[in-house]
């Protein structure tokens, strides 16, 4: 229906540059095992064979503040580094409640009570991300993150995972999938 | 690519609900003329002969606070009201400048500075509105807000344009086309 630089889908099946290396359902249903993740930006139209697609667009930020944004922009941490060979795909959803909330509240919620980007802030520029939009979209998901580190500093992005799920901003997660991934030559 | 009820369809051509009786160009390029417009809930896809077709998604409110929320909610405004057989689709596009502020300088220019909120409040319930967003899926304009009002509440419409238009949030539109239009009979 749209071409859009700013989408990107992420298809699980026989190819694709990252090898799948897991696929742990962390709250609600999981999604199907695959061998393979291709990442391409454009339009998606399942690929013939894809065991599943998954797809969200980039946006601007929507609780980041001027401080925060200049706190990020001082650690950048691009996608695309030769070093950062493992990867995580993070689709998850929030409940009703917090879609009832309105932006104050949601704001909050998830850096007064819960330091979401603060927290993000310690692991940068180590784990580098993108964040992808599909509620609005009609998506399975609400959000897929897409990380990407080196395998040393696989140990960090789990203990940031493991701080970030125990904030009240996770009490309104009701859908999440943890994907991990490796870079291999394209297939 | 995908079916959502969020997703609105406006459709210009030979047929629709709504007589198009005037298009003009507040700020940059105009759209063409036609004589019907189609509001559809659905999936886009152009329809043969249609002259143009603008498309957008319903979303959360992105800087509505809790107690502007309530006001709001205090003064219900539906759409499809049998008396308000007055409507205007006003498609608008914000600079780059706007883009680039954090949340909370957005937030500040929108209401702070321009009291957006606060001036629809002075319009409620007499006319309704719904928002659909269309930037982050490639579309021709940021916005396309649609209006529905009685005959004798254009004036008030008017004013309540007037008041928008003035405000340092409209200093960072650079794109927007007014049109008009008046309910019909089905095509």
């Amino acid at each position: 229906m749209y071409d859009s630089s700013a989408l990107f889908v992420f298809t699980a099946g026989d190819s694709g540059e990252w090898s799948i290396d897991a696929v742990h359902p962390v709250c609600g249903a999981t999604l199907p095992a695959a061998p393979r993740l291709a990442v391409t930006n454009g339009s998606p139209g399942r690929s013939a064979g894809a065991n599943w697609e998954l797809f969200g667009f980039t946006s601007n930020m929507r609780y980041t503040e001027r401080d925060e944004h200049s706190a990020m922009a001082a650690r950048p941490a691009a996608l695309g580094r030769p070093a950062a060979t493992r990867a995580a795909l993070i689709p998850i959803s929030k409940s009703a409640a917090w879609w009832a909330m309105a932006q104050n509240e949601r704001r909050a919620v998830f850096e007064a009570q819960s330091h979401h980007i603060a927290i993000g802030l310690d692991y940068m520029p180590a784990v580098a991300r993108r964040l992808h939009h599909c509620r609005d979209i009609g998506g399975a998901f609400d959000f897929l993150t897409w990380f990407e580190f080196a395998p040393e500093d696989t140990a960090a992005f789990d203990a940031m995972l493991v701080r970030l799920r125990a904030t009240p901003e996770w009490g309104y997660v009701d859908h999440e999938v943890d994907i991990r991934l490796s870079r291999v030559a394209a297939a």
